[in-house]
């Protein structure tokens, strides 16, 4: 491993079990490769924004180690979390005679990651894969778990894979080249992380969140470690989002979020930006239920405006479509809708509510 | 479960252990259901032809389980392994609402259980399905392992999962309406169980082919027990085709078979009798290794013309295209072709061979 300032973050699952490697300057290096799996042939799958800014230097770390270091640029963007994209992946592993043990690495964001993780799930009924995360999002969010999905039409990450990854590197310098906006979206994330799980992480957060906003590396460091090691500490009481539910607290604002997703059509609001929103609804309806007070509901809806996100859902989705694209979330058993409501600040439980409830939570 | 005469496979795979129930008339009998987990919805997946046979039987024994009871009928053939189709069960199950307890039902051969089993796998990252097998072929080969795919248009079954069934239901009063054609096909993989890792076994078929083909139940009984049995035994030791190479011996004629079948286009020969063809092609590379005599040659061909199959491959292909094929196979690393060789009757290994051998083997 790298003499690069660092933090390593071990995800257990039985054989399963893996590394997040936190720290700068880790993508370029050959050394943040060095113990993978051998193989021939490594195979790069990012997009249109990220191989410009990255693809070059981590071909180059890769060059010593394999063979062939081969390159997929999938189109940039939620809308193209399909079936006809992920082919592209399939299509190019094919026609270059990649074998099975063969490495993927997702090179981007969270879209990347599904798709190249859901791939490598498949290719051959199951190749290693490498996450490298470059935005704040998936570093805190999908390098954890080992969820990876693709879009259908009628919703959101409905064909999917629980595959776990085989190392994710985390290199945060690649934070300085992403959007303002995607920062927020990522920010999103880590403010549900103290939300649901630890009130304590909440209030660092209220406390450093203008150092996050300018870029400063140790607190971002901070963050992304803690946030990995909540998600962590969650996953592995429930890989599989079993019947304890303990898992689907993590989905904590996202009912309502995959509904304004799903309402204004995929890709319209940025995920961490349909999340932020749902989780005012979602803190409204636990103050509803008689959980928290409305001083909870300030705190949570003044942290996200402080990090650049929507707190107001569309005007144009109608309650009515709320509760359809609610009612076909995967979390719905027989047509119930459940949601993850905050019993006490720093804890999170799932429930069904009562529609007028629900309504009134929208605004 | 019913009180018809019946057998009773145990896979055991740790938590994803499930039960082969092999018997007459199960398939129409709501007591074969009743121990499946608890669930609002089932669907059973089937095709055209074995729709108008068996489906309104299966729909029969499981109204009393479940509120709903769905079907989605495909188009049927391998040629129609595709995503296109695959899209057509994930349709089904959102415009129906279907949540992730929703238990899915492959009636019908092995493209069907293929099919069903990885659409399974992927619905919301996984639902629970079970087996309904209506050809030799499926129940003696893709009932038990849990490998799941579809194919893409460079090689066959390129895309899928490892995903086991939670009850596989063999009613081998279903094998009266399969058409000959088809029965020898499922008899080509009984055979190269014999072959592969039973000689016994082999030499009991040799004995009792005429009574399998005259369709008497108490031959076929003992044949699908015996053979889920072994390819149970193989699988248990090697779930995921690991590097011990012992779960990659049950592709014994595979390698061959999947040329012709790629070399002809998929679905103009049954996958049965490319493997018959193949095995005889194996058996003969086997003999230049030195590991076998002419004899051995000789009975494996003639029990295979006997069962009604294919000893010849298709003079339409050529050597090159063969070797072509060969080396985008699944079992390649690193352009390699792996082939399973018969060491001793009844026993299997994997190794690469030189090229002449290879081409001596197609005639």
């Amino acid at each position: 491993m790298s003499s690069n300032n660092q933090n390593t973050v071990r995800i257990s699952m039985d054989e399963r079990s893996y590394d997040i490697v936190i720290g700068t300057s880790l993508l370029g290096d050959a050394a943040t490769y060095a113990a993978l799996p051998k193989a021939s042939t490594a195979m790069i799958v990012t997009n249109t924004a990220v191989a410009p800014l990255y693809a070059k230097r981590l071909a180059g770390a890769l060059a010593g180690q394999y063979q062939r270091v081969l390159q997929v640029v999938l189109p940039d963007g939620e809308s193209y979390k399909d079936w006809q994209t992920l082919n592209l992946i399939f299509d190019a592993l094919l026609q270059n005679g990649c074998d099975r043990k063969t490495v993927l690495f997702a090179l981007g964001g969270g879209v990347v990651g599904d798709m190249t993780g859901f791939a490598a799930s498949a290719y051959m009924r199951g190749v290693p894969f490498v996450q490298v995360p470059t935005t704040l999002l998936s570093q805190v969010d999908s390098s954890v778990g080992g969820k990876t999905a693709i879009n259908h039409p009628i919703g959101k990450n409905m064909i999917g894979a629980f595959y776990q990854p085989v190392l994710v590197v985390t290199d945060l310098s690649t934070l300085s080249t992403l959007p303002a906006r995607e920062l927020s979206a990522g920010l999103a994330e880590v403010i549900k992380h103290g939300i649901m799980a630890d009130w304590a992480y909440f209030e660092w957060l209220e406390a450093n969140m203008d150092k996050l906003l300018q870029g400063d590396m140790t607190a971002m460091a901070h963050a992304v470690r803690v946030s990995c090691e909540i998600k962590a500490r969650v996953v592995s009481l429930d890989e599989r989002e079993g019947s304890s539910g303990i898992r689907a607290t993590l989905n904590f604002g996202h009912t309502f979020g995959h509904a304004i997703e799903a309402g204004l059509g995929f890709g319209v609001w940025l995920h961490g930006e349909a999340v932020a929103c749902g989780m005012v609804m979602a803190a409204r309806l636990s103050q509803s239920l008689g959980y928290v007070d409305a001083v909870f509901v300030e705190r949570v809806t003044n942290l996200l405006i402080r990090a650049g996100l929507p707190v107001d859902g569309p005007e144009s989705i109608t309650p009515d479509e709320y509760l359809h694209h609610m009612s076909v979330d995967k979390k719905a058993e027989g047509g119930q809708i459940k949601f993850i409501v905050i019993d006490r600040p720093g804890h999170a439980k799932v429930q069904a509510a009562p529609n007028d409830l629900v309504l009134a939570a929208l605004k």
